[in-house]
């Protein structure tokens, strides 16, 4: 049968399932990258697993998010993340060397293989023909130590490219045009695959843009073939013999179809605060810009740094712009040095220049001012992820980016051959890049012996104990439907330096909704050896957070009783041990209530057996009866306490 | 009579008062220098005083220190701080041009004039042969409006530089040896001149460097004559017309006498955590070292950074080390930048590379790690000013942090002859440098149409009220000894952010000593019209901050009682009209308790009379003689309710 590239990718590394639309199927994975805002709950992950070195083909651990350092916590990540790396046998960034999903293309992705990293870009690896899926840090950990990954098989959207993009129209509005298109949810349940004559031109770190802003289309993945432009980049970074071609068949199928016609696109925008809210940039034209930010994964190539200082050349930044460069990696910055005078002029016309990461990004500095507009290359502009409550970002190309902090507006940049007389900069790549590998740390051949390094902030992965059999417990809360991972672990300013430290985390559970929840479970906790919440319909939506589940697991959630769960939420709780129960009769909800005492009887026997569970509730003097989701394989999970007992 | 360059400098601007050291002078200001730290409460003191145009030659405000943007914050004082400059005449320095001192120094100062910065570092201007003062805001604001500064004459110590520095010395070791032999109170009421045939071999940034750090030795300021170097670097920066020749005459003569040879020095270093605790640096080698910041006023030259570029070239920093460089200005990037492979040496060696300010030097992101070794090039290490609690700092020369940066540990530069058999770059200034004059915005010739630009958490300096005659007013605390503007006013991380909102601020006055304190003061404001505190001796001491003044006053504060009080303390209280009255009987301090009624009669009458105070404790039924210090020009100041009021 002719196969596309998706269906080649999945193929050749099916473990368990059909390759149906909506069956289960494992896949074996081959490489594993994480980044430090989640990296350093993985080590610790690992570390309570009692692993002594990944299984992976390679996994590698970046610093890139939390470089900013205004205490001791991120320094100490970073120094905790040096040694968990030699301890477990991972490769490590240093910080300030430059963006996981671009150094990982550039010094370890290889066509065919998978990838799974705790960063949700993680996708972008999917330009140059990976299958690569973002994930919990717990999905990583564990296919880090060898175990498959489990996902629904998705349908497979065919994208066919046509054409050639005209001139100040680049990569990022091929993907702002996707996300005309489908919104931010059209591609639910779907790997996009691009395919097409209009390949050609589109060069890896274009590739790269689309397939890194994919996940703002709602898909689980995107590929891109391995051709020869792929075969060109790999040699370029020192790793030609690294290329595999991995093409579709002739005669290959789609499961739904759509067509782009490059030469017919035009400068796009996404307008606040979503990525999926794309105009035509003439159609905001005029608007008055503080910020201009120019980086990110998004938007990572030297090109796309290259285009930005050809056209700001002998130019001045708008006196009331902060024009702001986030570099992609050290390695771009070298290569933007060497070439001519790209960087000096970058400089020269007003550009702040930062430490190579994400920082602007994910909120890491660069906050706007109030109600000002600020035009980014970046993938997200969800309200408030700046740093600045009541921002207004946009989301666009390097070459609209740079239009706007020259005249101070948005503006088209075609408009810019009329404003200044200049024809679009044709970019030619340099014959040979500068490759810099000094600051990726190998692991030693052997780690066992090292100790790992923890600042006062970091504290070891929490020992939970086996599902217990019979419990009687109080409904230490009872909330309604569609509660989501932000209202049972909060993030911000204030809890995020917790992220590795459990029990420092713990004490904001709910906070937002209850500030009495932590000190009521550890009292619950002392009085009858845990508590249970009950919750409505889509419990547990939104963020993947795994620190949703840890965290109340930690403060002795032993179950959780609710209409249904939201599915990354419901697999947390599965993954750390809390019993995500069910309501058989919905109606049953509304006679429980907080402070009412629960009692379970038999549940591992029940769980095992596959018998029918019910909860009494003794204030109430009723019995409910329950249902539950699990495979078997998660009632192993559940009945161990959670997945790091059962791999420990 | 034969004139040093100190006592020509003061001449040529006294207003008033005799050159004999202890006497009060008034001096004339020529220009003025803001960092926006302090700057934007400078500019809502000249809206509060109504100024249309600061008097000053010339005035200049830097945005150097709040580049971390977090939040709206720091971004909405930018453009606060542009809005103000143009209302008021100022150039702006837009964000990421640079550090105010060594900017200044390149672009706008001036040999022979006079300086006043709200910067403690303001100083370094002496090494161009002026007259340079840091100040708290309100004095830069009260200079700006054309008003004399007043200080009392300082003895001038002549220190005669001799000799040559050796191979891998250079200035910030002389300026070491200085904080060896005075630690960082011996030249307190002094001003430091630098003369003989050692300042031959010194630039005029290597005199930077000395003239920056003579703060740390208490000094009131530090001077350098204005000679053929002065000339030469003025002529680099395209200024070559604004040298006038400023030396001392033949047989000038010194209050105080000191002499150091150049060629008998060695690498030094300032151990934690006070910049007067240097040693060697062979007596502390080998310690680990976890970070290297490279860069700050304190080491702001093109050599500083070339030096540390050569020897770390074809080398890469030790893989523990996280090797920071905080480049000075925009136009010394660009320098680095056009200078061979300067910059692509220090990123390729593993430079994280930071946009151009004072980042680091003021905590403002770079906090080293917990309990780990910091080497740093810049002029302070007090404890946690890193943003790390139990922070390890030392200050060095550039040579000294890049030794450690490569090996790992400290060490002696001296010793990288052997270890990597090199040989002492020696340094070759640029022909010609590049000068980018486009980031500093002129003020327009009429600004007085401009609005101040104002984000919500900017608000106008508070309205105060004349000093009133007869008040009965509860005693709102008493405090002991000592007590510090730290503890009447915090900083840290969480009060700072409303350095530009007095209301905001206000909330936290005294919340270390007494959390109620806000809320009590607006409760007696209410009910009594204001209240007094009670204190020991040198009441107010420490750091220079007004809003230790500011935010009190606003809260209804009438008047301090105390046995006595600091200087710049006092001089604040009486800047802001809270009547600094003194114990005659220091023992009448043992009687008065908090909650005690105090009532004053005819207080106006009795200041401008200069006839005896007295104070009733109507509690107690007692009457208190009270005294003051005050010249006829502060009675002025407290009859009016403050210096605001007195120039409105």
């Amino acid at each position: 049968m002719a196969m596309n590239v998706t269906q080649k990718l999945i193929k050749s590394h099916l473990l368990s399932g059909e390759m149906v639309p909506g069956e289960e199927i494992g896949l074996r994975i081959d490489q594993s990258l994480t980044q430090d805002a989640t990296g350093t709950m993985v080590m610790l992950e690992l570390e309570a697993m009692g692993i002594d070195r990944v299984k992976t083909e390679l996994s590698a651990q970046y610093v890139d998010h939390n470089l900013l350092q205004t205490d001791y916590k991120n320094a100490d990540d970073h120094l905790f993340l040096r040694s968990a790396c030699q301890r477990f046998g991972i490769w490590y960034s240093r910080p300030g060397n430059g963006i996981s999903h671009a150094v990982h293309m550039e010094r370890f992705g290889i066509p065919g293989k998978t990838l799974i990293g705790s960063d949700s870009h993680t996708p972008a690896a999917g330009s140059m023909g990976m299958l690569a899926f973002g994930a919990g840090g717990i999905d990583v950990a564990i296919a880090a130590i060898g175990e498959p990954m489990f996902i629904k098989m998705p349908k497979v959207l065919g994208v066919k490219l046509t054409g050639k993009l005209p001139d100040w129209v680049s990569a990022k509005d091929v993907v702002l045009e996707m996300l005309r298109r489908y919104d931010v949810h059209g591609c639910r349940g779907m790997i996009v695959e691009y395919y097409g004559s209009g390949l050609e031109a589109l060069r890896a770190m274009d590739r790269h843009v689309i397939a890194n802003m994919g996940t703002e289309l709602g898909a689980t993945t995107t590929v891109f073939p391995s051709d020869a432009e792929i075969q060109h980049f790999l040699t370029t970074q020192g790793r030609g013999e690294d290329w595999v071609e991995l093409v579709a068949d002739q005669g290959a199928e789609y499961d739904v179809y759509d067509e782009i016609n490059l030469s017919e696109l035009v400068p796009l925008i996404a307008c606040p605060s979503s990525p999926g809210n794309v105009v035509p940039v003439t159609e905001v034209a005029g608007r008055p810009v503080n910020q201009v930010v120019v980086g990110s994964s998004a938007n990572p190539g030297l090109r796309d740094f290259w285009i930005v200082s050809a056209i700001a050349q002998d130019k001045v930044a708008h006196d009331r712009v902060s024009f702001d460069i986030n570099p992609t990696s050290r390695q771009l910055i070298e290569n933007l040095a060497a070439m001519d005078d790209t960087f000096l002029n970058l400089i020269h016309s007003g550009a702040r220049f930062h430490q190579a990461g994400c920082l602007g990004c994910i909120g890491m500095g660069q906050a706007p001012a109030s109600d000002q507009i600020s035009l980014r290359t970046m993938p997200r502009n969800f309200p408030g992820r700046s740093g600045t409550a009541d921002d207004q970002v946009y989301l666009c190309s390097p070459e609209t980016a740079v239009a706007a902090a020259l005249t101070g507006e948005i503006t088209d940049p075609r408009a810019l051959e009329k404003i200044y007389g200049m024809t679009y900069p044709q970019y030619v790549p340099p014959e040979r890049e500068i490759i810099n590998t000094d600051m990726l740390v190998a692991p030693p051949e052997d780690g066992s012996n090292i100790e790992l390094e923890k600042g006062p902030n970091i504290k070891s992965f929490p020992e939970f104990a086996a599902l217990p059999n019979d419990f009687s417990v109080p409904v230490l809360l009872k909330v309604g439907d569609n509660v989501s991972t932000d209202e049972i672990m909060p993030a911000g300013a204030r809890v995020l330096p917790f992220r590795s430290n459990i029990p420092g985390i713990s004490q904001f559970v709910y906070y937002m909704v209850d500030e009495t929840f932590s000190e009521r479970a550890q009292i619950a906790q002392e009085k009858f050896g845990g508590h249970v919440i009950v919750g409505g319909s889509n419990y547990a939506q939104g963020s993947s957070r795994e620190h949703a589940a840890i965290a109340p697991r930690y403060l002795g959630q032993v179950a959780a009783i609710a209409k249904s769960y939201a599915r990354i939420g419901w697999q947390n709780l599965v993954n750390f041990g809390i019993m995500p129960l069910e309501f058989v009769n919905p109606h049953d909800y509304d006679e429980i209530e907080e402070r009412d005492e629960i009692e379970i009887q038999g549940l591992r026997e029940a769980l095992k057996d596959r018998r029918p569970l019910t909860v009494s509730n003794k204030t109430k003097d009723k019995v409910y009866p329950m249902t539950h989701s699990l495979s078997p394989r998660q009632i192993d999970i559940i009945l161990a306490g959670g997945v790091i007992n059962k791999y420990k």
